[in-house]
């Protein structure tokens, strides 16, 4: 009987959670809300709730389980596992390490979301061999990953890839980190949100005033609905996010002149064949033409799995079985 | 006695050469114009003409030679020596190194001016011991070299680095790339000489139309001149620039998380004292606080001497001695 491993991505509205058996193939799932405003113990509670249930639901014994890993948005020191900062999570300086630790009596990896999530494609996934690879991964905000040199490239101080905070337009519209013209400002879920509530407040017709709840940020569904019907809003402001999403894929494939550029996260998991046509022929513009020449660009292959398989890649690169 | 090395610095004006003592010491130099207009043979004749006169005017033999390196502006592959593309410089496809090889009988190496110049400022300037650093290069164009990981990243295809590249608005002027709003189309000496021509072509009092040439990209010095006068035109043109400066390394600063910012090239050579504190002003508002405050920001050490020092580097990691 082969080892299995517990696969975690923390999120600041769920927490999703898989066991994965000795040949990549996830056997069981299990899902909880964060109830991120309950604090930090709840927070806690509902991973180590959703652990339980894995084991429970999957039927494993703890001695066949390799490791637990998980992604989660923020700062997070790879080797010891501490979140130093996260800016959707109640946690400053949080050992969550030794907690899982203790109570699970197995090895626990954790890695910042979007580095976990280009682990994913990289080891399991859409970018498999290639050498040098930028990850973008569009959701509430954008996030990066970099494999550089056939290595996770986080930085020295685990904050390389912010990739969703490099300016595309010094004088643009303000950002939620404070600056203006944010890569994440044009085109994140929270941008897209933004400009089709103002579509709404002008008075234009729209599939999307009903669709759509209040005061949250757009489903990345609710846009394909919209869209699938030929919305002429959800068309016109998915237009303009796309052009942005070119201009900043450009400017990082002439800083890294990478063999692959993989987009995800929820908006391309839903909206791939929508928007990667489009960005391939926007990024002409943005991009130095020899250096576009050798960089594939692709939609992510594992969508909303990625975190779940960078995981998995973080247990088999640390624990020899 | 110890070997020698013998340095280049080709570029589209001039090839600069220096002769390095086993102690990192230059013990001779020499330059000549590069002459491009007349074409590859010209340019040929020139780098050889200077490998000549720093033999003959040092009074090394042959046998003391432990090699000779050079840093060009292009797409160079830095493992061949081959240049493949340089803009300014009238190759294709030239391998300089079977040239340069057979004549002197000494190995050779190459590697793009950018690239070498980080790579002399890293061994032997500002960024010694530094694991991950941003080099930014400000000169006619603004040229990028990137160690990551202790290592120089020039890219699956030598073409990483191109920083100037990185557009910094959408909408903003064309740069001679082609693409509109680039770094180097805001914060280089082509960029500064246009903003300048257009205010005195609006009839601004300057003294910076009698200190320029009619047809010419602005000497650093020329510059330099005007704002010790505290001229006005002068004044606003480079706080424009570095202005823009700041946005495209806090932009940067954003993606890599790097130890260091190194900015050199001609026109912080220059005006290094007058660019550095402002720039580490205009950043705050474009670098992430918690990510800036790991980086220090400084100019290089080397100034017009960053890429003979790259040179030397390139000669002593491939030779042993």
């Amino acid at each position: 009987m082969g080892k299995k491993f517990i696969c975690l991505d923390i999120g600041g509205t769920k927490v999703l959670g898989a066991v994965f058996d000795e040949n990549n193939n996830i056997v069981f799932k299990s899902k909880k809300k964060t109830k991120v405003e309950k604090g930090v113990e709840k927070v806690e509670e509902k991973i180590i709730g959703v652990i339980d249930d894995l084991i429970n639901g999957s039927g494993i014994k703890t001695e066949e389980i390799a490791g637990i890993a998980a992604g989660a948005p923020g700062v997070i020191n790879e080797d010891t596992g501490e979140i130093i900062f996260a800016p959707n999570l109640p946690w400053r300086n949080y050992d969550i390490k030794s907690i899982i630790e203790s109570k699970f009596k197995v090895p626990f990896f954790l890695g910042n979301d979007a580095n976990v999530g280009m682990l994913g494609e990289w080891k399991y996934g859409a970018a498999v061999n290639k050498e040098n690879v930028i990850g973008i991964f569009v959701g509430t905000g954008i996030g990066g990953g970099l494999i550089i040199n056939n290595k996770l490239f986080s930085g020295p101080r685990y904050l390389a890839g912010e990739l969703g905070h490099m300016v595309l337009n010094t004088e643009g519209p303000f950002c939620n980190c404070g600056q203006r013209g944010c890569f994440e400002a044009y085109a994140s879920k929270v941008a897209i949100t933004r400009e089709i509530k103002v579509q709404i407040e002008r008075g234009r017709d729209t599939v999307l005033k009903d669709l759509m709840d209040d005061d949250s940020i757009i489903k990345s569904k609710v846009l394909k609905k919209a869209l699938d019907q030929k919305d002429p809003v959800a068309l016109e402001v998915m237009d303009r996010a796309v052009y942005y999403l070119a201009a900043g894929t450009g400017s990082l494939v002439n800083i890294f002149n990478p063999d692959m550029v993989v987009l995800g996260g929820g908006v391309l998991e839903a909206l791939g064949d929508y928007i990667i046509p489009q960005l391939k022929r926007h990024i002409k513009r943005f991009a130095l033409p020899a250096v576009l020449k050798g960089t594939d660009i692709v939609a992510s292959k594992l969508g909303d799995d990625a975190i779940l398989y960078g995981a998995l890649a973080l247990i088999k690169d640390r624990v020899h079985e």
